[in-house]
Parts: C-alpha cells; sequence; structure tokens
C-alpha cells in the first residue's frame, strides 16, 4: 500500500437512528397535517422499495441503489423490499423479499426476518407476499385500511414518483396526494445524523478533489482525473456510488455545463494551458456531496484566467456571507450574478450600467444554470418547489432548481459560474438590447476559454450558515498546494 | 504520477471497419437464409439503439452503455439512435435523435449529421423524427416496405428482445422471427478486429489483476481491491464500464457464486489465512473480459489450499489441452468434474468410484455452475443455446449457458471452480446415494473454507484454442508474482 496516496479518512458507522429519526419525522408531520385537516389518525404509509434492474434483454445487473425516498425512510441496501408506517401506532413494519433456496449458492446467506429487524430498527418485518394479510391484520378500525402512496412531481426532471403497487391492493383505499409533499418536506432540512453523514461525503471527496489536483498534469486524458477520484473515494471513503456522473472538462470542454455523460465521455487529452473545471462527489450512505474545483492544468492562473476565476470566487464568497435563514435563494442568484458582472466590467470585459445589464439578464449569458440546489440523498433534492414562488420564466432564473426562502437545516449548493458558451455569447453580442455591453474585442480573446465553476455545499444553520467542502479556492492557495503544499494550508482562510 | 502503479498499455483505436464487417456480416447471413426460404431480397433490418436512463422519479442519469446487439452493428456511444441496413442494396443507415438548441449549452457541441455519418462509415444519416418518410423514400419495391425487427429469447436472463419502435410504424409490414436467430448466430463466432478488442480488454484486466494480488494483505476491506481493480483498468485502459460487477469474495464468501452485489457489498474485512476469489473484468469498446483470479489474502497456500486450487487449475488446463472445434461443451464440462473429483479423491476429501460419483453429479455438488459461458459484447454472449442440444435438466449442467460443440472464432470462458456451499454439501452428505463419498471428518475441516475459481477467456482457433489470458496461475507462481516477482516470470508456463 506505500506506493498509493493514502487518507486521513476512514468510513464512518452510520447509526441506523438517522432512518429512525427520518420515520418519527414524517410520522409527527403527517399526523399533525392529518390533524389540521380533521382526517382520522389511521391507515398506512407505504412505500416500495427499488429493484435490481437489467440491461435490456440480457442479464447484465447494474449495481443496485435504493429508491431515494424508501432509502430516506428505511435505510434498506437490499432490493425488493416494501415500507410501511402505522400512522395510528407508529408501528414501523418492512416487508423482505422471499427468496428461493439457489439464493444461497448464487447470491449469499438468506438472512432471516429478525435479522432485518434489527439491522433496520423497525417493529415488525414480514415477506413482500404476506403485505395484505399483515395490514389487515394491523388495521385497527372497520373498513378497507387506507395507504398514503407516494405520487408526486419531482421539479427537477418533471417526472413523477410511482406509487406503491402489490397484489391485493385493490382490498384497500389508497390516497396519492396528501403523502407525497409532507414526506418531501421532510428531506429538505436534515438533521444532525444526516449532517455527519454529508459531512463525511464531502470530507473525502474534498480530499479526493486535491488528491485529484495534485496529479493533474498536460498530456493526461480526462477520465484518467476522474479514475483517480473515484479511486480515492472508494478506496479509502468506502464510497461505492457517486451522486452523479464526474464532469472532467478541460479546456473548451469546461463551457459544457453537463460534460461527462456517454456522448461526451471526459476523453480529451490535457493541454499545457488550458483551465479543469472538475464537478465529482462522492455518495455515502445514500447521501451525496457535490463539489466543483476549477483550476489550470499547469498549476499556474494566468491573468485571464484569475480574472474569471476571482470572478467567480468572489460571487461564491459572498453568496456564502449572505446565507442565512429567511434569505432568498433567488436574491442570492442574482448576488451572484451581480458579483460576475462587476468583475467582468472591471476586468475590462464587459462595459456600461451594471443595472442595466442585470435588467437585460446578462448573468445568464455568463451563468446559465442556476447558482445552486438542495442538497441530500438526491444529488438535485427534492423539495426546491414545494412552498413559496413558482419558477421563474426569466433566463438563468428559470434554471434555478429551487426559489425558497433558506431554512436553518438545509444543505444547499453554492455553485456560480462564468462561461464563455458561443450559443448564448453570440446572440447577446448581436442584440441590438445588449451589444453595447460587450468589448467585443476583448470578448473574443476568451472564445475558447471554456469557463470556470466553484462549488460548495453550505448547510443553513440558525443564525448564518457553514461550508462542508474543504478545497483551496483562493489563486494563491490552489497554486500552492498544487505545487506540493499541504492543506489546509497553515494560514487562515478569510 | 511518480507514486502510482504504471502499466505497459494504453487504449488502442478501434477501427470503425469492425462494425462495418459485422454489418457485412449480418448482410450476407440473412440475405442467404432468404434466398435459402425463397423470400424476397428486400427490407430492412431495422434496429433500436438504446436511451439514457434516470432513477425512478429523481434526474439522476445513469452513465449510458448502448444495447448490445445495436453496438455489434453500429458501435455507436450515444443514445437515442436508430439503425437500419438494407437488404436489397446493403446500403446502411442511422438516424440520430434531432437535439434542441439548449443541449449545446449543457451537454455539448450538437454534432451534425454527417459528422456520424464519417464516425460510423454507414451510408446516410437522418433524424429520428425522418424514419419513416426515409425508409418509404429508400423502399423501391410497390406495397409497404418489410422491417426485420428483433424479438427473440436471451437464454441467460430469460428476457425477450424488445422490437423496434417508432412513430408511424404501423406504416410498414414487420417480421419479428427471422432477424434474431441469425443476428444473434452472427455475434457467436468473433472476427480479428472483435479478437483484438477483447484482446485489449484481458490484457488490461489481467494487469489488474495482478496489480491487485501484489496490494491485497489482511486487514483491506474486499472493496479495496474491487477499487485497485477498477482504477488500474480506468486510468491505464480507459475502461468506463465494467463487463459485471466486481466480485470480490474472500474466506467464507468465496463459495458465493455472484457475490459483489449491494445486498453482499465487498464489505468483508480480509484476514491472514483467507483465500481471496476476484472475479472481475473491464470492458473496452463494448467488448468485455471475464477473469477469475483465486489466491491466499497472505500470499502462501497452505496445503489445503494448494489441494482445492489444484484441483481446479487441473480442470482449467484439462479444458484448454482437450478445446477445439466440434469438441462439446458439455463434455468439457464433465471433463472438469472429473478432474476436479479425482483431484479431491487424491486429496481425502472424497471416497469411491469416480464412475458412480459421476453418475450421482457429485461434480454439482461442488462446482453447481456451468464451465463456462461466450463472451463478447455480453459477458454472457447470447447463443448459447441456438442450435443443437437444449438446456439439460441434470444439477451443474442444467446451470451450463451453452451446450453447443465448439467453432472457431467463439470466445468461452474455461471457469471450473470447486466450493464448499453448506446448502449443496449437508444434504449430499446426508443423502443415502452420496453419503459414503464423502470423508466427512476431512470435508468437515473445509467448512468456512468457501471456494476457488480460475477462469480464462479462450478463443477457439483452427486447430485448437488459445488463452486470452494471461495471469499467474500455477501455485509457485502466484507465491512469485506476490512477493514481488514480475510478471510473466522468465521461465516459461506449461
Amino acid at each position: 500500500m506505500a506506493s498509493y496516496a493514502t487518507s486521513s479518512l476512514s468510513p464512518p458507522t452510520v447509526p441506523t437512528e438517522l432512518h429512525v429519526q427520518n420515520r418519527r419525522k414524517l410520522f409527527a408531520s403527517l399526523r399533525c397535517l392529518l390533524e389540521e385537516s380533521s382526517r382520522p389518525l389511521n391507515g398506512f404509509v407505504f412505500l416500495q422499495g427499488g429493484e435490481e434492474q437489467t440491461r435490456h434483454d440480457t442479464d447484465h445487473t447494474e449495481l443496485f441503489r435504493q429508491e431515494s425516498y424508501f432509502a430516506y425512510l428505511f435505510g434498506v441496501t437490499e432490493p425488493g423490499f416494501y415500507g410501511a408506517i402505522d400512522i395510528e401506532s407508529g408501528n414501523t413494519l418492512l416487508f423482505a423479499p422471499r427468496l428461493p433456496q439457489e439464493y444461497a449458492v448464487w447470491l449469499g446467506e438468506i438472512k432471516s426476518l429478525s435479522f432485518f429487524k434489527e439491522k433496520y430498527m423497525v417493529t415488525m418485518v414480514y415477506y413482500t407476499d404476506e403485505i395484505g394479510k399483515v395490514l389487515h391484520e394491523q388495521h385497527k378500525g372497520s373498513g378497507k385500511p387506507l395507504l398514503y402512496l407516494l405520487h408526486g412531481l419531482n421539479t427537477d426532471s418533471n417526472k413523477f414518483a410511482k406509487p406503491a403497487d402489490f397484489q391485493g391492493i385493490e382490498n384497500f383505499e389508497t390516497d396519492i396526494t396528501m403523502l407525497h409533499p409532507v414526506l418531501t418536506e421532510c428531506r429538505v432540512t436534515k438533521s444532525d445524523l444526516e449532517l455527519a453523514v454529508i459531512q463525511f461525503a464531502n470530507d473525502i471527496s474534498s480530499e479526493a478533489h486535491i488528491e485529484v489536483m495534485r496529479k493533474t498534469t498536460s498530456g493526461m486524458k480526462e477520465y484518467q482525473l476522474e479514475s483517480i477520484f473515484l479511486h480515492h473515494t472508494y478506496m479509502y471513503g468506502g464510497c461505492r456510488h457517486c451522486s452523479y456522473t464526474c464532469i472532467c472538462a478541460t479546456g473548451g470542454n469546461s463551457s459544457v455545463l453537463h460534460y461527462g455523460h456517454a456522448a461526451a465521455p471526459n476523453d480529451r487529452t490535457l493541454e499545457d494551458g488550458d483551465m479543469a473545471l472538475l464537478d465529482m462527489g462522492a455518495e455515502y450512505h445514500f447521501y451525496g456531496s457535490d463539489i466543483t474545483c476549477s483550476f489550470p492544468v499547469n498549476g499556474k492562473f494566468t491573468s485571464d484566467q484569475s480574472l474569471v476565476y476571482n470572478a467567480v470566487l468572489q460571487a461564491h464568497d459572498a453568496v456564502i456571507a449572505a446565507m442565512k435563514p429567511g434569505v432568498s435563494w433567488v436574491e442570492m442568484h442574482k448576488l451572484a450574478e451581480r458579483f460576475i458582472i462587476e468583475s467582468l466590467k472591471k476586468g475590462g470585459i464587459l462595459f456600461g450600467d451594471v443595472e442595466e445589464m442585470m435588467f437585460h439578464r446578462l448573468g445568464a449569458v455568463f451563468m446559465p444554470h442556476g447558482l445552486g440546489h438542495l442538497l441530500g440523498i438526491d444529488t438535485h433534492d427534492p423539495g426546491g418547489y414545494l412552498q413559496g414562488p413558482e419558477r421563474s420564466k426569466e433566463p438563468g432564473l428559470s434554471s434555478l432548481r429551487t426559489s425558497r426562502n433558506l431554512l436553518e437545516g438545509m444543505v444547499i449548493t453554492v455553485e456560480p459560474g462564468c462561461y464563455f458558451i458561443d450559443a448564448l455569447l453570440v446572440p447577446a453580442m448581436d442584440s441590438s438590447d445588449t451589444s453595447k455591453f460587450f468589448i467585443h474585442k476583448i470578448v473574443d480573446r476568451f472564445k475558447g476559454f471554456g469557463g470556470v465553476r466553484i462549488e460548495s455545499d453550505v448547510l443553513v444553520t440558525a443564525t448564518g450558515c457553514r461550508n462542508m467542502t474543504s478545497v483551496p479556492r483562493r489563486v494563491s492557495d490552489i497554486e500552492a498546494v498544487m505545487a506540493g503544499a499541504p492543506w489546509p494550508l497553515p494560514h487562515p482562510y478569510a
């Protein structure tokens, strides 16, 4: 092991109590809501866990990762489960698949129901072929028992959660409207136990980013940076999943916001003089991280690179300085835009009145994406548009995954960026409304520059916020760490 | 990079000609078949490529990997395509998704149709919304054009390939019986260009196995072995996908044939005295590898470990020595069983007449899985039961993924194993038919031993076969390499 980079971290044990607390939070919220609407305090919250997926008609099995709402409530890592919460008693039930005897030969020990009862700290465990019978037995009242099923819109994907289904569900009353908003709102603010997991995902991912930064040199392939990141987080952090496909964009690719997928697969060769934009985050025990570092491949910022980088860093720092409960995320987005525009003006790229530029949504030309999103069991954690203002129609603001006011306990990414994207710049520089703001000759110099994004995961606290990500951010710090300095650096980071 | 293990390999460029040849092979086979059955030589082979999948209702996108039949014929890495071969002219057509303008901002440059025409060496490229119109235009005859669609049973998964579908398909005649067996049979034997890719997947995976072997020590977690393998094959081989989920089984886990999935996730701590069974293979440009190495975690075989290991190695070597075109795979399976049984008898674990043990299918108690399977674009490549004998009902033989006679150009895994699985051993040792064969006290010593599997990827040649996998196999070679000797070792390997 001596020849490998090592780590100061090791994977923590996550207490199952985390999911017990999540269930209690839902139980209390749902009962409160039922009481408010004078509805009876009985029935069951009833969820279906995920199933293993195979690829097309083959027996190639994708590595299973639990459905997120089910993971939130039950923490079950195995496929094929169902779960219930009795709204009257608070009893919690899991239903495990009944595995055939040959499972023991091919896939491993067949665990007993009491094993799962203990592992997941639920009141009772039965087999999935007993769901109907057991829920009828548990039901104290007359008539068909009521199941609260999960159905509702995910405002990032525009897809709907699919309500649980099982043989015999026709013998139950079902409600598909009540559960989704309550359960989603539970996920919006994080408990201390959840925060500890997100902090570990951040710690190991931060460390891996630094490892990548130190190993980056021209001549490498972008995917080699991805490989180093994945290896570090799995080898030392036990993170088998990433929160999302790694974005390892260098040179012009760094202006492609979601680079790295199969049709743009991190396959460019790094060149001296490139900026790298690496957006990578590991997942630990279902909870994610989402971190972007931007730095020059050769370890030394040019003046143009510093200009754009510092514009984004100032926006990043200004937002974090302003964040606290009650603050509007839309205002934070605009704050970031304003800092970037002002820096670009100071840097001689833009010209004119900043208010007028803001009015013409010039910020969205350089930062077409939203400032950040809720983070948790999903990278784009749900609940962004549960309450409060609807999604804006304006450029940039329309990309915001939430327009809510901040709440204590939210974890939200702060990820301003500044990109030189022809598809946006050319029309804006041609438009009679906005052409005048650009110093065309200077903008042309940034053709092919790509872009810079700086992304941290930030917890909203009672009085402000706390940045959970720890990577070098200042130009001088990045250059020092890339040259071999330890991190954190000995001096304090303002 | 100095502190990292390095590699003698680098990812090769795969000629698109590989897929051109695959299409020509299908074209010729299909025309031949149509002629034999006096059917008209027109219509289109028409396939639908895979789509990106998101996780449940979220916008979490799984890394896309092309559907295997589509990959075989067209080599397209991007999602959302369709492809056609004109049976009359041999012209080949691709249909690309028409991407919205904002794709350029979020996901990357929108490639022109001529870009795809050149990249994939097809006759014509259109958009997917033009499929109906274009195929009608290309159709020379009267009446509705005929589409040969892919529909047929995958005998490993028992699932059916889903025929292509698109808006307007009702204006075509369709045939869903003809294409699947012909196209599947094309995939059964490999071209030289395909073999070169499979060889590279083997080379980088072999090297990664050796890297893992050298780094393995007690105290590590099983998943750390997986991480080292994944990193080596991606970092130095550019392999972003694995052929299958890594099986990193140590100690008792090594008797769980498909260990490593989400419910048995490579999370045990290695102990001094354990055997490790590592079944891992990288995929390169769609083509896979499938390699298993078994070795003691501490680098030195005990006599019991040598006994079981050499039983399996002798079976492995005997099968490879016997393989050539025309040989029955069922006979090879039995040959492996016989070698294992004989070794266990010599080793004092079994007692009695080997023929009688074979008759009572004792081999399947120690090796419940099949000897091996076709390997290609799928790990379990299709075509195992296309022709010739049906699937056997007998223990062990019923697990065979093919019962065919070998053909020149087949790549097939040779993966005998010997496991001590309570769920199989206890009934066999209790049975009045087979109890007598076991020296019970000695078998008891192997409780918790786990198992050994040795798996190589073997090409059937005109006169015999060639092992494409290059890892240390002999006990002395494994011990030498784990102690730091180079691989290949200076002496020849018999």
